[in-house]
């Protein structure tokens, strides 16, 4: 995807997430690939509402975290992230939502190594990509928030290698990272993991915890 | 009516009932018929977000849920139940959303032969076709979900054949189905049914079932 | 107000109802009065869906209820409410809404003789109008519903009349009835009831009951 | 800011927050620092739905509240308490939202003086001004609703002195109040208030008073 191309689409996402209340404040950040070798994201700007994203609000990065090219915005704090997740899915674009039902879902269980959300049993869950039928067990790793990015990247890289099925995690309090192969698959996924937490957390006896 | 008007107004109604949050993701689908003998259903295409669909994402199938003409997409994965409703109910159209609440209430009773949802005394309920009064007692059949589309046909037909005055059903963890003479009311069906939904999943003690 | 424009801003009422959600299905109905002596009436026709409405849609009503003039629709089938409340109160714009929390609690109390909800201590009740505080308590009474239009007219009239100060209904499991001096009034008591009624609703320890 | 462009961005303002809910009725206010010496306000007239402001319907006070030039209508009724905020805090924006949640959680403490409720642990407090982490704890004070509007604002005066920290307070059964040295920070501030409200306010357990 070039890069004028991935600008504008992710400036529209984030106005239709805006529209969903998943990114209020100036929460969320929403990247795409548009060079694989070298890596260079399109990645939105750090500290700006997403409800009035504009092409001009997405900067250019490369595999450090680093702005490419003459720029005045800084890239989302959360840049790193969105590398590490790139390069060991080899995703074509890495969404981070911060929707009401995700941040509490994601509190719901006591702070411990290897926390996950289990869903099960849920014909939604076949829209993840590669998941054949409503009996796939879906499992997200929930991980603690931190403010040290390298760090947190480094346990987010420790967790998508420790579950390679995983279509998503958590961050405990802060919301939920997805990704897909296309903007289109992880813009998917969002809708149906955002349903998801919805779901499970209004339903009486709460959410399943491995 | 024509294929054509039936293609503008079904992706119509998938802009709406995705504005609701009831067709996440690539969830739900929707047909209405254009020929009666030979049937001939205007119906979805497999896989597409329905917010976004346009005409010509809508193609035409015959009885066995083959596409009629030159298609590059398939049609709904779930074709065939619409098929078994239209010949069952000699309905004009037939519509299936995935909403949270119409998930939530199609889980919360163990799975058991000819299970159903209660829903009575409310005025929303005189929306259905044919009912009269609030005192009216609606059952909503629960069917157990099947990625075996053929096999869940067969239930779905037995269910409808079973339950000659109800208006829908409900697939465990999938969602609802409805259907109407027109698609005018088939939609004015779906708004009904989710309403109630909304309700009895809200109020406490929980849903009366049969 | 003239009859032409109490057509489109009733219509105009009906597509924010239904944005709002309070509306489903084809449930609601509004009206103005555009003559006092004679009395006549603004209403919806019947059986519409409210979010399409259009001022075509709106029929002019005398105080028995018959259309006025040519007509291809009906109006109303609760016109008589409408006339009741128009005449008892002096409104100048009868609004009925069918909301889910609005639903539920003219639900949540036990059939019986002069139920009511009552409401106090809210900022929110000072919109209503003659309310100068939120120390204000205001009753809304709970009546049976009934398919029986004159039976509940009755009803309706005899409820105003033991209730002077209720600025508005509730029919159970039915919904909202509300009025205004002026349409702008009448709206303004629907955003505030509905707002009161979603958060007593949510509210740990339920409503309050008199 | 020129008065002229605050009036347009007050008036967009009011439309987004209706859209949201969070305004109902005539509920909410929200003004904006036009001059420091002397102090002049741009504020919402009173009584007016916020859904259809327009930039006419924003009016010009000076340090008392009085109304600058020719005015057919009446500043906000809660003028007073804007210039207590703008005054004490230096700000540039105050926005009040009378929200579900908000009048929810203001209300779930028993009155008492200095009751407050605390916030912490979530990343969304990161987008209140000056707050660099997730584990801040932030007290949001919770005052006695008052029709005297003087006396209300010493109320608010006197609450803004004891906790300097404070981005927000409370009033009982009435809405939130926040600031920011601009009208975004402002908004900013009212979307994570509201969203960490909703996330509070459902999350079992209830919030956590001090």
């Amino acid at each position: 995807m070039s890069f004028g191309k991935a600008a504008r689409e992710l400036a529209a996402i984030g106005r239709r997430f805006y529209a969903r209340g998943w990114v209020l404040g100036t929460s969320g950040n929403f990247s795409a690939v548009v060079s694989r070798k070298p890596l260079r994201l399109a990645i939105t700007a750090s500290s700006l509402p997403k409800g009035t994203l504009r092409p001009l609000d997405i900067l250019q990065c490369d595999e450090s975290g680093r702005v490419m090219g003459r720029a005045s915005k800084r890239p989302s704090a959360e840049t790193l992230l969105h590398i590490e997740i790139a390069k060991r899915r080899s995703a074509g674009a890495v969404l981070h939502t911060h929707s009401v039902w995700s941040t509490m879902l994601s509190d719901a269980w006591a702070a411990g190594a290897d926390a996950s959300l289990a869903i099960q049993g849920y014909e939604m869950l076949k829209g993840l990509a590669g998941v054949p039928s409503h009996e796939h067990r879906e499992l997200v790793p929930i991980l603690d928030n931190d403010q040290n990015m390298p760090r947190l990247a480094v346990l987010v890289g420790e967790t998508l290698e420790r579950h390679p099925e995983a279509h998503a995690f958590l961050l405990r309090r802060h919301g939920l990272y997805t990704w897909g192969e296309t903007l289109a698959d992880a813009e998917r996924h969002v809708e149906i993991l955002e349903f998801l937490f919805e779901t499970i957390g209004r339903t009486q006896g709460g959410p399943s915890w491995r």
